[in-house]
């Protein structure tokens, strides 16, 4: 018999956490065999990712590896490609190599959860930084410290000022833990930067509502929203997020923040792999009956952020939280437990125990069991709480560790980067926008994906326009064959969207591929006039 | 008066630690600027790079923040680009946008160290991992992690072998360092792989001399060779690494250890930003003064592993280890400052204090004023010394900590990958390898850069050689359309590099560029006869 469990979040760890003591002694004699498939090797304790912002904990410390958590399943660090519930067969992408792996099962659970979107506003996706994953909230970190450098030893004001604003969109939970350690980790390093002051620095937190944190009771959210605004944060309620730009945030009321960090945490969308499924939905999630099996597929389960799962007492829709996912794990393995067996399944119901939302530099608000609390004590209870539900004897003592050194020892204030990355990103122009700067140096080459732009000229009495380019077009291939100031002023006539590649970039890819070599060599001979090749100093 | 240091080891970094001290007052009251570029933020503590492999210390520990250790000092996070000794001018790259700066001085200290280099050995760029920085070690620890899991999964024996083989080239001070604390790291780990053992595990370190460590005294060598061989190092002495490809490493004497996990410590290269310098070389690095000057270039000072120092009491060249390199910084601040305020200058002479290798799991060898120790006594001697010479407080305070924690905890498995880098890589093959294997799926295309390959296809009585293909060709293209299995066998004819682009690197890259385009289309449309064309779903 052979179970696979779908997903590394708390729905799919939790199913095979509960399934290895369920079905321990088939497991041991070989009946029954356990499968996760997940993307990553360990599970994020995500209530504790804000705190990598500032480093008040470890970077690993937020997470678990699954191998420990589940020893007695087979797990699978791949990333889903296909899943076939008809067939009973699940492909999984390559390891090394090129070889994928098919996975066949007789009980299959779903606990994909979802995605991060930010499908449908203008540069977002090129922006805005999500927050999410672990990775999301090392890079964060990372750009908080590159702003911070740069603004040390800025000396154009403007640039200087954007440098220094950090706007945080979504007044949720996630949204405010991150505002929160956002403004405690800038308001601890500033002194580290010979240049800056606190008071220049300007974090904005943009929320939709007219009160933040709209899943507490409004005496909590009214405390929330003082104790951050006492602290420096600045609260622009009623607003969205309309777009970005590599320059700034827009807003929906047209207004425009000028800043170089945008951390957008709202938009989550239902994950793709699920919304295919031949399964009945609802919003994008995979309606099941009170058992959290899929109705008329046997043995087809679906637990987490990605079912649509309705409580059997209240008869409510049950929210996407951690504390229900981990309750439908455990309700999920009892059933299919029973199913193996033969026994009678269970039903799901859970109301939550509480909620807590952390406010940083000791100050929280949580409702637990119906009582409200705010303040010190609120944060004692959010790490007391969250520490005794960090999986793992060895992560709790480490945390624990973390936090009482936190108490001593200054922030850190390192980039963290692993992998060289190579130097090709996609940017979004408003229109209006330089792109690229006449006099400036500069080794990017940009094609332009959608969109116009105009190239002007300095003359002696002011700009003269040299001409348009448009979808397809790249401007800026001069860079590529030496190191002369740009030569002209590119500026986006509508919103444009853009490939910039770097120099070694465009050497790695394109030089080795005869027709793109000879659309270069030729453009470049027709704009600058017989100078070397890109491609002749290899 | 400007003083610039370029490089931000411990060459560079001390040297601004003592003008601080040095210059005081002159700092206060504006008469000396001190600047200092550097790639990085922080400065690596490379003796205790290695423990990053295992885990035993944290991420963070092994370096500190430039910041911290000279907060007068204005840091440029950037990447040099162009040094003007004449012009006395230094430009360095850009940090947001495309602004680079434009840097001056009266006095300059290189200190740029040296680079890693697989110049002239095929195949080491593309597939051996470098251990230099840190994002080496976390490349190398996530590598590890990688294919243990790959292997846990692995069906196919020859596969699984290749997996568990982790060869690591260079048996000086940081190869021997390297590939104990990768032993220790897989022996402890491995339990928490289901189907994997120990003995399964293969841990390779070549070594091009008879005796590993030739730094050090012979009896101390043997002490280590023998250690590192009872715990399980195989040694192979007296081989060199002559190439390496996707599947393994090639040997000088033709030998091939199928493995996925190579590490080469040996090249380091110099720097290239130095030798370009019209300053007189030895090797590749600057020759100076007694006093840590550039002859005929007043002002300009060198130190470090960039810089070619003969002993002024000795007449010996200095060697390129981090002790010198902090003598070497204070000299030079010193003369700095005694040309700034008028003095004598010093010449520079130390006598290394000693030597310190650690070999993993309580071990190490140590050569202290003469006085050889090994084993447990070492150890403990290497963990005192480096601690203290470590530099900050926190620093010291969090490995303590660590260490504490280590000798209690288990050691983390996961794989941290923060950034998502865009799916593009170089490859390289050997004559004979197997690119695509027919009937496998992927979603590779593959480019040809230089080599010969021949696609085979099965038939009923064996195999069909359709065709060649060479340099600028391309094969997989069927990929990026559709998911099906591979159609045909693509094996290398001669020594083969190619760039493998991924489905999403394909559609960003190459689709809105029209002349690629095209070519893409008129490919397939040859190929496989009327199937859609790439960019028509986009």
């Amino acid at each position: 018999m052979r179970v696979l469990i779908l997903g590394g979040g708390f729905g799919g760890v939790y199913t095979a956490v509960h399934l290895e003591k369920l079905l321990k002694r088939e497991i041991a004699a070989g009946e029954v065999e356990l499968s996760l498939v997940s993307r990553e090797d360990y599970m994020v304790f995500q209530p504790m990712l804000p705190e990598v912002i500032s480093g008040s904990i470890g970077i690993v410390e937020t997470i678990t590896p699954i191998r420990r958590m589940c020893p007695r399943t087979s797990l699978y660090t791949r990333v889903i490609e296909k899943i076939d519930v008809e067939k009973k067969r699940v492909w999984a992408g390559a390891g090394f190599g090129a070889r994928g792996c098919d996975l066949g099962f007789d009980h299959l659970v779903i606990a994909l959860g979802n995605v991060t979107s930010f499908a449908g506003q203008p540069g977002l996706a090129e922006h805005a930084l999500p927050f999410k994953y672990l990775g999301d909230a090392l890079n964060l970190r990372n750009r908080i410290i590159h702003t911070l450098e740069e603004a040390d030893i800025e000396t154009d004001p403007a640039i200087r000022r954007a440098l220094l604003t950090f706007v945080v969109a979504g007044g949720g939970f996630s949204g405010v833990e991150a505002v929160a350690e956002l403004n405690d980790f800038v308001s601890r390093v500033a002194k580290n930067f010979r240049s800056l002051k606190r008071q220049e620095m300007r974090v904005v937190l943009l929320h939709a509502g007219g009160l933040i944190l709209p899943e507490l009771p409004k005496s909590l959210a009214e405390f929330a929203q003082r104790l951050l605004a006492r602290r420096g944060v600045e609260l622009r309620l009623n607003t969205r997020l309309a777009g970005a730009t590599a320059e700034g945030a827009l807003l929906d009321n047209g207004e425009r923040i000028p800043t170089r960090t945008l951390v957008s945490t709202v938009p989550s969308a239902p994950n793709p792999l699920v919304t295919t499924l031949p399964c009945k939905m609802e919003r994008g999630r995979i309606v099941v009956n009170g058992h959290l099996e899929v109705p008329d597929r046997p043995g087809v389960w679906a637990i987490g952020d990605c079912a649509w799962i309705r409580d059997a007492k209240t008869g409510e829709q049950c929210p996407p939280t951690a504390q229900h996912a981990i309750r439908e794990a455990r309700c999920a393995a009892e059933n299919i437990a029973a199913s193996i067996r033969g026994g009678t399944k269970k039903t799901f119901s859970f109301q939550a125990l509480g909620k807590l939302g952390s406010l940083g530099h000791r100050s929280a608000v949580a409702e637990v069991l119906g009582v409200k609390v705010s303040g010190f004590l609120a944060w004692f209870l959010w790490r007391t709480i969250y520490l005794m539900k960090l999986p793992g004897l060895d992560r709790k003592l480490r945390v624990a560790t973390d936090w009482t050194l936190d108490l001593i020892l200054p922030p850190d204030i390192v980039q963290l980067k692993t992998e060289k990355s190579i130097g090709i990103r996609r940017e979004h122009f408003e229109p209006g926008e330089i792109i690229v700067r006449e006099g400036d140096r500069g080794d990017w080459l940009y094609i332009i994906a959608d969109g116009e732009v105009e190239v002007v000229r300095r003359v002696e009495d002011g700009h003269q326009i040299l001409g348009c380019l448009g979808r397809g077009e790249c401007f800026g291939e001069i860079a590529l064959i030496s190191d002369t100031p740009r030569t002209a002023t590119v500026r986006s006539k509508t919103g444009v969207n853009v490939l910039a590649v770097d120099r070694d970039a465009f050497h790695t890819l394109f030089a080795s591929l005869p027709p793109l070599r000879g659309f270069f060599e030729q453009l470049i001979e027709e704009r600058v006039g017989g100078a070397p090749t890109p491609g002749a100093d290899r």
